[in-house]
């Protein structure tokens, strides 16, 4: 045998196999902090399923490591470069197979971009719910891969509660077929639940069939005010009280106001010190936004009946708050849910660890899910490393999730472990749960090639 | 050791153990036709936690299989007896340990029963969506065993979507919690959703943390004669093109319209040939029906006026259509799935095999999901078996699976493998995807004790 480059050459062609310095480093991370750099060997890009079952073969001939990657827009690790590894990446893999309106159903490549995905869709009236914040460049495999969220999850679901059916290319590159093309299926294990949200250490997702939902015909946007984050938050529950089930309920702090406001030149802080910006759609929309309305008002909000343009701008704003900043040592973002009672508790408990430890925090959470994403930082001084301030930041952080625990919550809503979450996991999973899915992993992937050190 | 009724009595009590033969003969099957029927050597009843894992315990030691049981109302054989076996009853396990309005979340035990959950949820505007017909009777682990659906699929999602959480006694009697108490988690493999539809062949589900979603504050009803089935089909896409979610969409034929004229002095059947019952619910009810009704005279219905009273009876007829005979060599029903474009062939392809095979046929559907349940039946002609028409009923039914399998269907929707549908599974899931079930259910129970011989 050549060497692992040639031999990758000669399996899937030269044009799709990249050793370029600059681009095995760009493809050597996803968005979030990284613990521990790794080269990859080389990148392939992927043109089609035989391509992937090629690749994987090679690698599980050769003991190599592969990490699949959709668009890189993690941000907890799951798409990092391990040691001696192959990227294989899904980008070009994007075409939309099959687009079926009477049976609402899309048929797709791993590497459709969601945005991509939702406009084919619009044009029959449909939509692919899960959007995570990144729906504008993330793909659906990827979705898939960490069983994504977004801003509409309470309503209309997460990426599991849209995928049907799977194909999957497993670690020694055979291709199985999961799951139905029907909305409901019963059939044998749920396998293509195990492999949504696995992070490509079970199988490489080259295929997948998804459900979709209604394009609403109306959309009410509500921006609520509140003099501070914690009766915003109890917001959240008198809108649930209410019996009212919002599209997007997402709650935003002051420090996020702010942040916003210098970005884009509003005016936001000056409203208030928190905002609630909750959407209904539907054929109900109207109805339940004078619902919400009302239940807010009385809660000492101050509701906007502001134009439908400039608070649909606020959603705008909120979903493109992600990627103005990227998560450094200096700077990380939180993924943690909490019950929904316990959402005051919780962001009480934010604020006090934030001033305990002298660090800052901002918030921001799809409230209606109790998903919350706190950012903790400290501010630069200069070049050098404040190592007192990097553990005070390290403090914080592990007391957020502490505390998200304490109050029956997850450390990770929707972003997935990865590999930077790791080192929590055994705070929430016991001993014989993380050895139940070691033995699931060993099943699918003896050696330990596909994505190892990551989702478990 | 002494005998395994000597051992289990040591171990729960005598109280909670039973040998009574009339007894063991009742706990021997569920509501599916009995294709080989086994007297267990005991039912248990399990009162707590410790019950059951005293009992699995001992079954290991002893090698004994357990066949774990709620109502015993499943279709498909899924707790029918196995050779042997110790049937471990959940009934008496039915406390609502939890529910919390706020959080809109219960806990319960596996022997609560449906509508039990959902008259305690009611009392906060709450509901516990997935609703089989066996509401009134069958039990949330037995849903979750099944997976379970039911008329409001569509809208609210399979048991699977509500289902956060999962107390459950492994092979060896220890217990392990799955899941996570918040609406999103995505920590670790789903083993939840592994578990959800296993037909306790993984583990003994003894407890869950369930989703709650709002009782609509307003339900409108529609009733849609049409002059033959495949016109009220039509229907069905036609709501979906007019971009309606209904929450009910339930699709009547001429044969079970005049059964329920027959069982209720109804005179249904003297309107129509066909029957689409459809509900829409929520803040938008009102406006969706509207749009119902018109689409739906356009298709060439008559569409009722009527009051909300009698199409709310004609709702609850249909709900409780179930149970009113049970299926046995001379009567089938199924359950199968299809892509919902293919609703109107797949009627027209039942229409046609009925008559090819000479077997009576009469079709329920729950049609927003594209799940049908044909029964196929024939006359039983006094005591002796028929066996031309025996073979001609069991030639239809295969026929029907077929033609599900081949329009892009699944033969279980709703009910399962169970025992009865293992013949087919064959023909819905390849070779190497039924192994590496096997291989799942080897990792979880490799003695092989929980229910052997179901749903894989």
């Amino acid at each position: 045998m050549g060497s692992l480059v040639e031999e990758l050459v000669g399996a899937i062609g030269s044009g799709r196999v990249s050793t370029e310095e600059e681009l095995l480093a760009r493809y050597a991370v996803d968005q979030a902090p990284i613990m521990d750099f790794q080269l990859p060997e080389a990148v392939v890009f992927a043109g089609s399923v035989k391509d992937v079952q090629a690749v994987v073969r090679l690698c599980a001939a050769l003991n190599v490591a592969v990490v699949a990657r959709g668009a890189g827009t993690g941000v907890s690790g799951g798409a990092h470069a391990s040691r001696n590894c192959v990227v294989l990446s899904l980008e070009r893999m994007n075409r939309i197979l099959e687009l079926n309106p009477d049976d609402e159903t899309a048929v797709v490549e791993p590497g459709v971009i969601n945005a991509d995905l939702n406009e084919a869709a619009a044009a029959h009236g449909l939509m692919y719910a899960p959007d995570p914040a990144s729906f504008r460049s993330s793909t659906i495999g990827g979705n898939v891969a960490t069983n994504a969220g977004g801003l509409r999850c309470a309503k209309y679901g997460v990426t599991r509660d849209s995928v049907l059916a799977l194909d999957v290319v497993l670690a020694d590159g055979s291709l199985i077929h999961t799951g139905h093309q029907t909305f409901k299926g019963v059939a044998g294990y749920d396998l293509t639940g195990l492999f949504v949200g696995s992070e490509g250490t079970l199988g490489i997702v080259v295929g997948a069939t998804v459900r979709l939902k209604y394009l609403p015909r109306d959309v009410h946007t509500i921006a609520a005010f509140y003099p501070d984050f914690r009766q915003a938050a109890a917001g959240v529950l008198a809108v649930g009280r209410a019996r009212v089930q919002p599209a997007i309920m997402e709650l935003l702090d002051g420090g996020t106001l702010a942040q916003l406001d210098d970005l884009h030149g509003s005016d936001l802080s000056s409203r208030g010190r928190s905002l609630l910006l909750i959407q209904t759609d539907g054929f109900g929309a109207a109805a339940e936004a004078d619902v919400v309305r009302s239940v807010l008002a009385a809660g000492g909000a101050t509701v906007s009946t502001e134009s439908t343009a400039e608070a649909e701008q606020l959603v705008e704003l909120r979903r493109n708050s992600r990627g103005v900043e990227v998560d450094d040592e200096y700077r990380v973002g939180e993924d943690v849910a909490v019950p929904r009672s316990r959402l005051v508790d919780y962001v009480a408990a934010l604020e006090d660890l934030a001033a305990t430890h002298g660090v800052s925090l901002k918030v921001v959470a799809h409230a209606g899910d109790g998903n919350l994403h706190p950012t903790f930082w400290i501010d630069r001084q200069g070049s050098a490393v404040d190592a007192d301030a990097m553990a005070r930041l390290n403090l914080a952080l592990d007391a957020s999730i502490e505390a998200a625990l304490e109050m029956g919550g997850t450390i990770t809503g929707e972003h997935g472990i990865g590999q930077y979450k790791l080192r929590w996991l055994g705070l929430e999973q016991p001993e014989p749960v993380r050895e139940l899915q070691r033995r699931i992993k060993e099943l699918f992937d003896p050696a330990g090639i596909l994505n190892p050190g990551k989702a478990i």
